[in-house]
This record gives structure tokens, C-alpha cells and sequence, in this order.
């Protein structure tokens, strides 16, 4: 099997991997498409100590599913977060905070950077025909993007401000179009920008935010930076939301004493819906298409990883199936 | 007239001041009692560069009142926010947010310890008879412990950690019981361990906290440090209020990553609702009067705030009226 490998923050191409074998009630699933999200560079970087394959959104067929043959041939998307269903986090209905999980590509578990991948059943969900694997490969950051809506709640005529016109930052953005709330974007990058304007979705640069202007900042900037600049525009007893993890040391100079005297609420903000991401996908309520740069094959991981980490860039995908 | 006197962090006792005058709408209060707070020391240490009267806990009793004279005799507490009721947050219905306001003995008014102050008619709230002046003088601070119920909803079988047993921490420890949570103080002291057993509140040590395993954290240490503990002690998509503010610098080991991973909420407190405060006092929920240390005069105002900073020590109150 051929896949891409990282170890002690080096990437390389391997062939000749063995191919992974499914426990009891997982699947093999043949990848089609996988993208290189934020968190992959990261991981590059050291934000976690992981060695193995990377790589967690991605979109397959079911090749092999010994529990449930009758899904074998089907297209799919999956989950991340590889839960125990028995410790408390499980058993509150919290399954992506399993105190025993791995996450496909990024904690005891190989990735999507590969020609296969195995992955629970109920990890496993159908792809909708009419939804192309250019865009379900979208699925697992645009339903990241939507678990926002499911913390907290954005309607007219709330002011929201997105830090960020990167990759998460344009879905959040897309995502925020059908709430009809006052929305904003920093955009840095130029072709961020043309994005967003061909979407008649506002922008601004970053100079040009307003001291206490918003209601709800999300900061999806993905440097620390962005938490300073998001306490900076929300508005007393307003609302920042979290969605950038940095490997950076924490040296933010966030004044802690200005969150209480103004009642900021801080919401952290991870995994999301995958149902309603997909239904998102289906009616064409947003479409991450438009971010794609360029795809890559697998043996040009280097040149694919090296691309993604290039300012204003948005996404890069793995074609894995030739 | 007699006032404590704060000047370049120096506090002084002082005799001979000019009586203040009240503006349009304003009334003449004689102040009975006032208490020491946090925020006192906090302003002593340089926290906020305020010179003038400190103090802005206090009941006391309405002497002029021109625009309504059938108020005057009326025994008072009063809100500490003087608003400009026209900017934004005003019309927006937050009116401890005005971007104009001033605060008694905080910011750019003279506050409670001396013989009068003045504030807005609207800011002075009656007392109920049965409401002890030992209990009114309060009134303040348990607004503040209240307006955590306020912002986010605590309820049975919620697991509730409140850090710091205090001034501020025994208020909100009193004001969870009715709630019915299942609720735990850190207690540093013998003085406030004893307080907390002798009305049946459970209580731990700092080290016997366990990790990740409560559903709200309160951090009310008054100490920078309290937050990183708050943030290994609330579970994954759990709570963390906080209520402390501090001159330090903010040199925190906070992992921001870990905020998003866990998908933490984290909800500055300020002030809180006078009118749910005297309810409680009235109706005998909270009995704030178990807090008082020793009374002082103004004359001794030295001495008191020398004790009010003593590790452990609960509220000192000043006997203005004598």
C-alpha cells in the first residue's frame, strides 16, 4: 500500500505499507480523495507527538465491511473521533470528548493519506449521489465549521466577525450566508478576498476592525495573534469563539481581568455534524469547491504539504485512487 | 466630612473634605456601612489608576433627594454603575456596559467610605426592614455571586466546583445551595473550611481536586492561578466562570489548543442583579452576615484594609455612621 508517512515531523512516500486489516466491526475503506487540513501542518510542526499516516478528511468506497456486507461498494465520509462508548464522556452523549478515543490521522490511529484506511461502522457515513467527492472531501471541516450553530446561537441581526479567510474561515463564512446575521471577514491573502467578494460575502483586512463592533468573533486564524485581535472586537458581554489550536507557545498577551470586567464569553469549538454538514453539501447551501487549489498524487506528499503551507492558500487535496 | 482617602496607591484617613453635592436626578446619601472588597485592594495595589474615595459596598440612607423628596429617610444600597442611558450598550438593555459610565470608588466617583455620597435616584434600591444593615451591605457583592445564574444555567445534577472560599467564593457557595447542584468549595483556610461545614457546604483542598471532573468550574481565588487549575478541573465541554480580576501580569499557562479540543466555555462575571440580592436576603437564603470579620472607623481605615489583606480574612466592614 502506498500512503505518506510522517515521523519525528519529517514527511516521506512510502510503498509496500501493508494494507490495514479491520477489527471487529470496522471497514476497509478504499480513499478516493483526502485534504490537508490546518491540523496536518501542524502536526509537521510538532503539535502532537504523532508517527504514522495523516490525514483525517477524506472521502472512500467501502471495500471490506465483514459486519455489514451489504455496504460494501458504498461512497463515504467518516467521522474522526474513534470512541470507546463506555466512558462517561460516551455515555453523556459526548462522543468526540471520549476519554479513551483515537482520531483517524492524528492520535492512535493511521490516516486518510493512504490507499486505505480503516474505520468503525458507525464511523462510516453515505455519501449522497448528487454530492461530488470534490466536495464531500469537504465534509469533516465544513461539519467543524457548523458545530459553531450547534454551541451557540447566531441569528439577525447579530454583527459576526470571522478572524480568518483561510481554509475553516471560508466555510464558517459560507456556513453563515443562509443565518442572514451582519457578517464580516479579515482577509488577508488577495485571492481570500476575490473569494469571498464573487460570493458577495464582506471582507475587510484586519486594520480595519472596530474596537467592541461585534457580537460573536470567531477566530479561525489559526496563530495565537487572532485571539488578541478577536478580544479587541467583541463587544461587552459578547461572544468569541475558539477554533484555531497552535503548537505556539501560549505567551498570548490576553488581558484575563478585561474578559471579566466585559462578561466575554469564550466558547472552544472542535469536531462538528457530519449529517448536517452533508445536508449543507446536498442543497447546495455552500459549496468548499471554489477552495480548491490544486490536487496532488501521493508520491508528491513534499511538494503537496509544502504548497498548503504557503500563505493565503486554501485547499489542497490528495488524489489517492489513479 | 470624613473619608478614607486613596492617592498614588497611598491610602489616608482624611477630615474637612467638602460634603458633595448632588447633580440633576442624583440624591445625597449618608453612608451607614461599607465593606472592604477585592477590588479595594486590587485598586491599592495600582490595578486601576483611580485616585479619590474607594469603596462601593454600602447601605446607607437617603438625606437629599430633590428630584423625589418622598425618598428621603429611605435606607439604600445602591447600584455602582452611573450610566449616560444613550450609548449603545444603555439602549441595548446592558447597562453595566455603558461605555460612558463611571463607578462608585472604582472609576471617576467618589466612593463609599465617607460620611456621604451621591448617586442617580434610579441606582438606590430600598431595603426591607428585616434586612439587617450587617446583611444590606452586602447586597453588592451578592449581586455579583447571583449574576453567575444569570449568565449560564446551573441545575441538578450538575457537578459545581467554586475555587476560593473568601469574601466572594462564600457568597457563591451560599447562593448554590438552593440550587440543589452538587456542589464543592476549594478552601484554603481553617476560618473558611469552618464556615463552609458549619452550614453543611462540602469543601476540598486545592490537591484533592480531581481532574476533568466537574461540569462548572467558579473561579473566585482572586489570583491568576485560579484559572489554571479551573481549566484541569472541568470536563471536556464543560464551564468555567470567571470572576476574578487581577493587577498581574498575565503570565498564565492557559493552553488555549486544549480550550478548543475540550470545546470549553469560559464566562467572565461581573455585577449582578440587586433586586434577585435583597430577595435572597429578605428571604433569608443567603445569610452574608456569617462573613464579618470586625467592624472599623473610617479613622482606622489603615488598620482595616492591613487586615482585609491578611490571607483568609473574610469582610471587614466600616462603621461610617457613628
Amino acid at each position: 500500500m502506498r500512503a505518506v508517512w510522517l515521523e519525528n515531523q519529517i514527511l516521506s512516500y512510502r510503498d509496500g505499507l501493508p494494507q490495514p486489516e479491520p477489527l471487529a466491526g470496522e471497514a476497509l475503506v478504499k480513499v478516493r480523495l483526502a485534504g490537508i487540513c490546518g491540523t496536518d501542518l501542524e502536526l509537521v510542526k510538532g503539535y502532537y507527538p504523532f508517527s504514522g499516516i495523516p490525514g483525517h478528511e477524506f472521502v472512500g468506497e467501502i471495500v471490506k465491511a465483514p459486519a455489514e456486507p451489504h455496504r460494501e461498494g458504498q461512497r463515504v465520509v467518516g467521522q474522526i473521533n474513534i470512541t470507546c462508548g463506555r466512558c462517561p464522556a460516551c455515555l453523556a452523549a459526548r462522543p468526540t470528548h471520549c476519554e479513551k478515543r483515537s482520531v483517524l490521522g492524528i492520535k492512535d490511529r493511521y490516516g486518510a493519506f493512504a490507499d486505505y484506511l480503516c474505520l468503525p461502522m458507525k464511523n462510516l457515513i453515505a455519501v449522497p449521489d448528487s454530492v461530488s467527492d470534490d466536495a464531500a472531501v469537504f465534509t469533516e471541516p465544513l461539519a467543524a465549521a457548523l458545530e459553531i450553530q450547534e454551541q451557540i446561537r447566531v441569528r439577525s441581526p447579530d454583527r459576526v466577525l470571522v478572524l480568518g479567510a483561510g481554509r475553516l474561515g471560508q466555510l464558517i463564512a459560507q456556513s453563515l450566508v443562509p443565518v442572514d446575521c451582519d457578517l464580516m471577514i479579515v482577509a488577508r491573502y488577495k485571492n481570500q478576498q476575490a473569494l469571498l467578494a464573487s460570493r458577495q460575502i464582506a471582507w475587510i483586512e484586519e486594520h480595519a476592525v472596530r474596537r467592541q463592533a461585534f457580537d460573536i468573533v470567531i477566530e479561525a486564524t489559526g496563530s495565537a495573534e487572532g485571539l488578541v485581535l478577536a478580544q479587541r472586537a467583541v463587544r461587552p458581554r459578547g461572544t468569541i469563539v475558539l477554533k484555531s489550536t497552535y503548537t505556539e507557545k501560549e505567551n498570548l498577551q490576553i488581558n484575563f481581568s478585561s474578559l471579566v470586567v466585559d462578561e466575554i464569553t469564550l466558547v472552544g469549538s472542535r469536531c462538528g455534524p457530519f449529517a448536517a454538514a452533508l445536508d449543507q453539501l446536498e442543497n447546495r447551501l455552500v459549496d468548499p469547491t471554489v477552495l480548491i487549489e490544486k490536487h496532488y498524487y501521493l508520491r508528491e506528499a513534499s511538494a503537496a504539504f509544502r504548497q498548503a503551507a504557503q500563505p493565503g492558500v486554501l485547499k489542497i487535496l490528495f488524489r489517492v485512487a489513479e
